[in-house]
Parts: C-alpha cells; structure tokens; sequence
C-alpha cells in the first residue's frame, strides 16, 4: 500500500533557475505551475526571496526574488491544490522583509544551509513558523559533512519549527548504501519529535531517481523532483520517473508528459543541463560542480579527458 | 577491498549495433577496443554472429555477422588483454560454421535466450563450450519472466557450460528490490556450481548503472556496461560510470572519457539513444521499446502525452 504520507515537491523552476538566472518567462512558469496542479504534485517551488540588496534585478530573473505581485501574476486564475513554496539562503535574505503568511500566497519556506551554519538556518526556520509558514531545512553538500557535526545539527533540528530536514546531494555523489546510512540517521532524530526526512538528489552519476527510490524506502517522505531532471549542472531526480514510481492514484503523470514535449523540449535547446561528461566527473569526485560548470562555458567543453586529468592529476 | 572476481564486458558495439543496423566503420570499432584495452575491461563484444541466411549483408552491416577477417582487422595491432566476444540469438546463427576457438580471435561467446528457450541456449553453449570457447546465457526481458519457469531454466543452467548467467533487463523496468531478488534468486542455483551471475542493465528509467550496482552488492561479478551508455533505445549502464564505481587498480577511466569526446559525441549527433521520454514509457510500463522506437521514427516523434496515453488506454 503507498505511503500518503509521502510529499512531492516540484523545484523545477527554484533548481532550474541556477541555470538561467532565475529569467523563466511568466509563461513557462504559468505551465509548469499548471502541470504540478494537474498532476497531483504536493508543493510547487518557484525560486528564492533574495534581497535585493545583495542581488541586483538587472542581472538576475524575478525568480530570484519571488515578488509576491510577480507569484500572483504568473499563477492567475490556475485551479490548484498545489501549495507554492519559496527557498532562502542563509545571510541572502532580509527576514524582517517577509510578509507574514496571512498576506502571502506562499506555503512554505526552505532554508537552504550547510552543515556549519545550522544554528543560523534553526532561527530562520523559527522565525518563518512564526509567521506562519510551513518550513524545513535542507542541508546542502551533505556528501562532505563530517558525522559528528551533522549529528549535532540533526540534534538542533529536531528542537526547531522546520517540519522536514533534507538530504540534499548537491554534487551528485551519493551511493544507495549511504542513502540508507543517511536517512537512517536523521530519521534517528527527527521522528522521534514527529518531523519528516526529505531527499533531494542530483544526477550526476544518474543515480538521481535511484537514491530517491532508497530515501523512499528507508523512510524518507519529502521528495524533491524536477520536471525533465532540469537543476543546475547535472539536474535532479526527474519528477516524471519519481510521479510514475509512487503508486498514490492521486498522481497523474500525463500532465507532466505534455510539459515535457511542450515546453522543456525548445527550453532544453536554449539552456543545458543533464548528464553531460564534466558533471558526472565532479560526481564521481565528489566535488561541487563549479569546475564543470566553467569548463562548459569554456572553448574546451568537451575536453572531457583532459578536465578529469586536470581534477585528478593537478594542483 | 574490491572483487577481482569482477569482469567488466563493454557491448557498445554489439549493443549500439541495434541503433544502426550494425554499420559502425572500422576506425571507430578500432577505437573502441583501443579504449577499452587501455581501461583495462575484460571483455569487448563487437556484435553478433548471424547467418547470412537469414540476413542479408547489403541490409545489415559486418557487425551483424563478426566474420573472422572483418574482426582481424578492425583490431589489428592494437596491444590488448581485452578478451572479445560476440553473441548469437537461438536460431539465427549456423552453429557448424562457426570457428573452433584455436581459429578464430573470438574469446567468448554469448548466448541471448528467453525464458522459454533456455534449453534451446543450453545446447548452444554446450556446443560452443566443446569448440573451446567461454560461454554465457543472458536471458532477456527477465522483468517478465515467471518465477517458476526461470528457476527451472537456471536449474539446467547449472548444469550447463555457460560459465555465467545473466540478469537481462532489456525493457529497463527493474527496480533495486526486484535486482536484489533476481540475483539471489540466480545465486541459488548457479553459486554452487561454480558459475557467476551477470548484469545487463537498460536505462529507461535511469536506472541502469543504479541496477548495476544493486547487483553488484548482491554478488553479481559479470557486469555488462556500454560507453557513453551506447545502445538500443535508452541505452545501457554507462561503462563510464561502472569504471568509476569499481576500485579495482586496474581499471583507468581516462581512455573512455577520451574516446567518449572524440568518437561517441559525433556519433549521438547521427543516431540517438539514452533517456528520451518514449524509452522512459516503455520502461515504467515495462514493455518493449518497439512502439517507442516507432515513435521516434515517426512525424509523432516528440508526441509524448499522446503515446503514453495511447499505451495505458488503447487497445
């Protein structure tokens, strides 16, 4: 029997925006807002709430911002049950400038940290409860965490208002073994004060969905995906694979099908992402892929060889 | 510490000849065993032996056939401890013309069978055995295979020539619990008889290289993967990524991400393979991909909504 505790959430347009600067045009955000609701997806996340002042709007898209008047516009008059969701990084972001719930369409709020910085992302958390939003922490880079220091998070967390923790693979170098060493381990913490485990993988080494898959069966129950594997760099866990492996019927995954041919095929001719050689290297290193990322815009693209000598052999 | 039992086979030619009729050029066959000779693979499949009976050369190219001098020369002076094999489909091959092995370059030879044929594949392999060959049977579609009907397959495999049998999940519609199963379940049979379990992996549902080392924990030492994941419809477990799993010294990745760059990327601009939405379909309706593939040949090529509706509520 499927688990309904099980929550999907679609960062197409959140991850997807590391690609672009956050330029989705309203459009495609409309349609991909619109196939999360017709698919039966839990959470739809739409970018970052940056402060302006950290990040100027003539070099990054409103996706980076999520104006609550440019939300509103982009899902007009869409029938949905999908809650909206919104990301925030530690130290980018003006708390005081975050409306209250009861004056916003968004849902819930994911601070996005790393293991050092846990403390800062639990008052975050607190602070956004407060308001009235549904919260988690994701704890990025989680591939390099030391144990004793992720323990000690886990043990914060657990005290906090976030209602999920993830495991967030940024580099796309975890094995199913220590998926199950993972979730096994935050599980230890957090169910026990009733909070969730989530998973959100990068796929560069393909093992996006199958990690997925492991977190799902070791207990894990907010799932990231996203619409055709679109992310910075490799991309997720393909949200078309994650809806057609759950078996709750309240899925469809039609809707996400016509997305695919109707939107993220032209989009995918203009931006990449997916397995592509130099990322799945920073994968197997288990290394960010910044170095990748540089290579690709590069003349030397597709000097795969060489760039892997290069990580491996150099300084 | 790794296996050293473990043997990696690359069928990028054999496989990757399911796109194309098997019409690679030799410099490219060429390349490919360079590579993987400096990898350090154990084996190299380079395509089929078919009849000329009952395929005729100007349709199919030599790969279809491996006749003796058309290998001799593709692999002509290139210095190597890789091993070559080539596979034969029950009732497509005359047996009696094939070489005994003191004549031929060939190492080993693989027997693709289904469940009901294994008998069939049983015979085949003896002969091949007595002509002094090394022998598999890969038993296809195995995500369709009933319980029953296997074990009585593996229990005369056991008994059987064929030095390893493998786990061919052709319409890539395994998932990492059904892979535990299946090795064991194989593992039953053929571990006390001295005989390995093998892994041919597809990647509809990227899962291919996931699968693989699901069967690899489980036990599993003959492992099949293609480069740059290389083969029919979405293709198979990346050699690429298998490489840089396994810790065995004498594995070196840089040849393959070398040939990856300067012979498969002009390739997969003239043919196509790996995770493309109507493969995914097939995979999680574990079919065979022959109507994605008509799809893909078709106007309604990139029609996935369509397809996928067609294939759940058509006929």
């Amino acid at each position: 029997m499927y688990r309904p505790e099980i929550k999907v959430l679609d960062c197409s347009i959140r991850d997807g925006g590391l690609i672009n600067d956050h330029c989705f045009e309203d459009n495609f955000v409309r349609a991909v807002y619109q196939a999360c609701s017709l698919a039966g997806v839990d959470y739809c996340e739409l970018g970052y709430q940056a402060s302006k002042k950290f990040f100027s709007p003539d070099k990054y898209g409103k996706w980076k911002f999520c104006d609550e008047d440019h939300i509103k516009k982009a899902i007009e008059g869409i029938k949905s049950r999908t809650k909206l969701s919104t990301m925030v990084d530690i130290g980018r972001v003006e708390m005081d400038k975050v409306a209250p719930k009861k004056k916003s369409v968004v849902d819930m709020i994911r601070v996005a940290t790393y293991v050092k910085d846990i403390d800062k992302a639990i008052d975050m958390v607190n602070h956004f409860a407060e308001k009235g939003y549904e919260t988690t922490v994701n704890i990025m880079a989680i591939s390099t965490a030391l144990q004793p220091d992720l323990e000690e998070g886990l043990a914060g967390l657990a005290e906090s208002a976030a209602q999920a923790v993830y495991i967030v693979d940024s580099f796309g170098g975890l094995f199913s073994e220590q998926v199950h060493f993972l979730v096994d381990l935050y599980a230890k913490y957090l169910k026990p004060k009733g909070k969730e485990v989530g998973m959100h993988a990068h796929n560069n080494q393909q093992l996006g969905f199958a990690n997925t898959i492991e977190a799902i069966r070791k207990g894990a129950n907010y799932l990231d995906g996203t619409i055709y594997g679109i992310g910075r760099a490799a991309g997720n866990c393909p949200l078309e694979l994650l809806l057609a492996f759950l078996k709750n019927p309240k899925f469809d995954l039609e809707p996400i099908l016509e997305v695919i041919e109707k939107e993220f095929l032209p989009l995918r001719e203009q931006i990449e992402w997916g397995y592509i050689i130099p990322y799945m290297v920073t994968g197997i290193l288990n290394q960010h892929p910044r170095a990748a990322m540089a290579l690709r815009a590069s003349e030397k693209k597709d000097k795969y060889a060489e760039f892997y000598h290069g990580l491996v052999h150099g300084d």
